[in-house]
């Protein structure tokens, strides 16, 4: 074989795509088919990685939002010499491959982000170049860029329609985010059919809108086309930059190109032939001639880029060793030595102090206490930053442009900052905590979960946690959230009691790598509660007994947050046979050791009654078919808080007559 | 008093309202002093509505999307002459007044539909459009009109920056619904301050490439250049408008103006006298001098344009009489006489011929079943038509033109989608139904609590519910989503095990008037279940004896939607002391009286397993701590479905294993 044409190289991903699907008789063959041109030229000409080291600090950071196409992306890192080897494309969407139906970032080296869920690989791409960006502003020194990448992300007419895309998009625009960026897929189709009938924006004046730049009209099956608009991208560091690529869906497929028969299915055996024929690829399934191969692989130049990365960064160490030990700490996701010791003093002092405040000020104090410990925490809120409490003294705006820059004003827009604070963790060298009331996580509700799927350290403050909230009425109460956010595998959520719960739960948020957190703080103040030293080291097990019964239990009052402090009254009427659970976290709690368990909620003992402002079923699990629930079913109401709990029935008259009716 | 000025009606509003949040001590003052000019232009000027008769079926809609500015719309309720008196204003966001802290729908007078969540109700607005025009294009004739209103929607910054208005508002432009006037309050602050921090977007041009009209740099205190803005609105009927109006937030008061302390608190005694004095009222609190009132009051020419309407509607009926008594039926939300029998033939053909289908296909049949006597059923999807199988066929997309539209291609646009949906129903005239997949009711998650909340009467059907779906992996298999759904309140769930099943429940979603439905189907086949007649009436009980043990039952499986089968098969292994309980809504068994629940679930057997693929804890409130359950807590995977189900361990021989433990 002579010298590959281009083509010839996007041909390769065209067929391992094809073959993928073909093999695993599911699948998304029409964006890679439509993409691969655009993604040849970028990933060939201008994507600086190194293959041999995926997690290598100062690579660029390429993100497939329309993760659907996940063939394309796993042609790429197999093709460019990533640990992905032929065997892993042969089994693509089979079980524990490396090559799951979608982008999964804790499967397959090379995947900085899990995309599927459209639109929210867009919005984590923004929050990716605002890492690096936030990190070069603090970092970098004249002459000594070591942290100086940039972020592309490809998305499709699916991505543009949702609106998360608007929330991440309008960010961008007003971050200056000049090192971002996306390609349109402009196929003209989506999974109904011609998007005329849909979705009949003007996409480049929407995103000019937005301030972005907008490289118009781009053939996205011309190489020389392509280049012309990264490189004009590259050019100007001011704006995101978005190109705007007229693509064919199935490129080379005579029967379904342009259609949106070639999006979701596999292609056929026949017309897998007849594609082979129209692109004149005369290789086997899965074949990729080595001139071919030779030419994608990127191994030596990324192991170039990346040793003359390390002597920036010797360079830099040498004249700037603290900061260089920090940025590594950072990037390695390691906690400084002194925070556990700090956050422990701190928490037996609360102890001792025994402040009456409501939690979401608590929460406020817990990050006064531990931020001036971790440069690498960044705040946030959705627009709410003077009720959710998440402005601290350090506190300084990112549109600041200061070096220290921790605070995110994301504006009305959950989902966005979600998906944006999710990708900065992603990125490394963060640990971003986000904010909005209880009620409005359900607007960014697939993001959590996203954190959750993708193990990503995200800390999601949620504040006004029940009908406690008061007059703002039922569109502001919670009451299915909590239980709907327990739900969600490997997340974490904690509903603090005082003040000291609420700096427990912090600490907890901050030490746990490998997943989220959702806090959950009160409006209004709660009581402190008293505790021994051993108590206060058993809330980090996410439940345990806060008031102890005079021998064994005849009866155990269950509650969380706000609800605590009634079943420690209703305890004081019902006598001294009452042990009293506080269970701020259940996720937390079902981790233990079941003789743990055992020994708070023995199973001997049926008299059980849990308290929680919110859905009763949840609750089940933990009191049983004998026992009972104090919380609430129904929508809330609009009226003062005092009388709402009046209203609702959750009070420690009630606590004490249902316990006693048991 | 001389007559009034323009001004002086405007400021009666501001007055109510800061009168009105100081007494309740809590509220939102600044947006109703910012928007209260414009407001009283439209009232007094354009609307066209009959508050002695608040659901007179062809007024204009007006919706307030910043809902937290509640006390604007009060006062005009008020003002106009609605059954709002001045007790209720002076009783503001108190328990059961008629004046909650954000307008609810079931509360007030004149409400159309509940707002807070920001830029739902812009959506709602968009919905509300889109149903004016659909049923003017089935229904009127050449000069008898007899759907012909407008839609004006309120909206603020935070409504713009929220994902929803990106869908919204395109759909709105694709849509050409020039009946609809959009009023963007531009004060230039939100919560967190001033918004350009945050919020730099060039919304003309963003709505611009949307396709509306835009009407720029209104003055929105010069009642003549807001008039004016309106009337140019009024002149084209192709596009929808935003009219820009540039307000300052807390007008008129000396301190607060321009300001965010003006948002979300009372102004304070001392500055609400200063207020006074600025703005020239010296009139007491909750008083409105007759003048003013006079001025304002507008039933008895909303009574005049009621009975003009009512004269034109006779003459259309007499010349139209079928189509009038259709359209009226529709808009009583009353169903056709003969469905309900119609619906329990085909459910007893389905019995009797039991097919084997997957139920998203039985879900479609059901549709193709009962869609031929329902003109007011109004289908769509998020792009996923030939996934969710929502298309039947009398399926007529609604940008076609045709009188008979019925199908709307929603883009990929979830949440979008289901506020549009919400606001079909709350029109008056529509049932809707719109569809995803079961995972991405996560984007969609607040307004299906919104549908709930308003006891709006629509459904969502969402398909691919479990880890059944198979390689396309962890990102698109549901598992909380069951349990987080079913704990909306007023929410029903149905999960179906067959045809049978999946047609009782579209059934008894369209006979629920009061609240929404969540249909869950599967994407993969589904057994058929023997029953008897009994047993098929008991399906709408939600949960019913499938299959009896002989006498007592020592051991009762619990199974919902594809589990169904794999208890049957357990049960064969059991034997014939295992009662089968098929439990396809949670919710509606719930509803059931003790006796029946008692006869299905018999408190003394405490033998229990429930089988789902999904949480575990949920079930724990219907096997208790004794029981077990089967299902799954953790992410899914990508692999065919069969080897899923394996690999997590949701198989016929797992049931027996656990059973046999217990």
């Amino acid at each position: 074989m002579t010298q590959p044409s281009r083509r010839d190289l996007a041909n390769a991903i065209r067929f391992l795509a094809i073959d993928g699907v073909e093999a695993a008789k599911s699948g998304h063959p029409g964006m890679p088919m439509g993409m691969a041109d655009i993604a040849e030229v970028l990933w060939n000409d201008f994507l600086r990685h190194s293959p041999d080291n995926p997690k290598w600090a100062n690579r660029d950071r390429f993100i497939l939002s329309n993760g659907h196409g996940s063939m394309l992306q796993y042609a790429l890192l197999h093709l460019a010499g990533y640990d992905l080897s032929i065997d892993e494309i042969k089994r693509f969407r089979q079980l524990e491959s490396k090559t799951p139906g979608h982008p999964e970032n804790f499967m397959t080296p090379g995947i900085e982000t899990t995309t599927g869920p459209l639109g929210q690989g867009f919005a984590n791409a923004v929050g990716f170049a605002l890492a690096e960006k936030l990190l070069a502003q603090r970092y970098n020194k004249p002459g000594l860029d070591v942290v100086d990448h940039r972020t592309w992300v490809f998305m499709g007419d699916g991505c543009l329609m949702e609106g998360v895309s608007h929330e991440a998009a309008s960010l961008a625009g007003t971050w200056g985010l000049g090192k971002l960026v996306a390609f349109w897929d402009d196929n003209g189709i989506s999974i109904d059919g011609e998007v005329k009938g849909w979705f009949t924006d003007d996409t480049p004046a929407r995103f000019e809108a937005y301030g972005w730049r907008v490289i118009r009209g781009v053939d996205g099956h011309d190489p020389q086309e392509i280049r012309t608009a990264i490189e004009t991208a590259l050019k100007h560091g001011d704006r995101p930059t978005l190109v705007c690529c007229r693509t064919t869906i199935g490129f080379g497929s005579p029967a379904k190109a342009g259609k949106e028969s070639s999006h979701g299915a596999p292609l056929g055996k026949d017309e897998v032939e007849a594609t082979r024929k129209a692109l004149g690829w005369s290789h086997g399934p899965f074949e990729v001639p080595e001139a071919i191969a030779g030419a994608w692989r990127a191994n030596a130049k990324g192991a170039e880029l990346e040793a003359e990365w390390n002597a920036l960064f010797e360079r830099y160490a040498a004249q700037n060793p603290a900061e260089a030990e920090e940025l590594q700490r950072r990037l390695r996701s390691e906690l400084p030595a002194d925070f556990a010791a700090a956050a422990d003093a701190y928490i037996a002092k609360l102890q001792a102090e025994g402040p009456v405040v409501a939690s979401r000020k608590a929460s406020q104090m817990a990050i006064e206490a531990y931020a001036p410990l971790l440069p690498e925490l960044i705040g946030g809120s959705a627009d709410l930053a003077h009720s959710n409490l998440t402005l601290w003294k350090g506190s300084q705006p990112v549109t600041g442009g200061t070096p220290n820059a921790n605070y995110i004003n994301y504006g009305v827009r959950e989902f966005g900052m979600t998906a944006i604070a999710n990708a900065l963790s992603m990125h490394g060298g963060f640990i971003p905590y986000d904010a909005t009331f209880l009620v409005f996580s359900d607007y960014a509700r697939n993001a959590v979960r996203m954190s959750a799927l993708m193990r990503s350290h995200a800390i999601h403050v949620y504040t006004h946690d029940s009908i406690g909230l008061g007059e703002d009425g039922p569109t502001h109460q919670p009451i299915e959230h909590l239980a709907s956010l327990r739900y969600i595998p490997n997340n974490d959520v904690w509903r603090p009691c005082d003040a000291v719960e609420s700096a427990v739960a912090w600490k907890a948020a901050i030490q746990r790598m490998d997943g989220p957190a959702c806090l959950v703080f009160s409006r209004q103040n709660l009581q402190h509660q008293p505790r021994s030293e051993q108590q206060v080291a058993d809330i980090a097990r996410g439940g345990y007994v806060l008031r102890d019964s005079n021998g064994t239990p005849e009866i155990i009052l269950i509650a969380t947050g706000s609800e605590v402090e009634l079943a420690t009254q209703a305890a004081d009427v019902l006598g001294d046979k009452v042990r009293v659970v506080s269970m701020p976290s259940t996720n937390v709690f079902e981790r233990q050791d079941a003789a743990y368990r055992e020994s708070v909620l023995p199973t001997s003992v049926r008299r059980r009654v849990a308290v929680e402002a919110g859905v009763t079923g949840f609750w089940r699990q933990y009191v049983g078919l004998d026992g009972a629930v104090v919380g609430i079913d129904s929508f809330g109401a609009s009226a003062p808080a005092g009388e709402l709990y009046k209203h609702f029935g959750i009070t420690v008259d009630a606590v004490v007559e249902t316990a006693k009716a048991l």
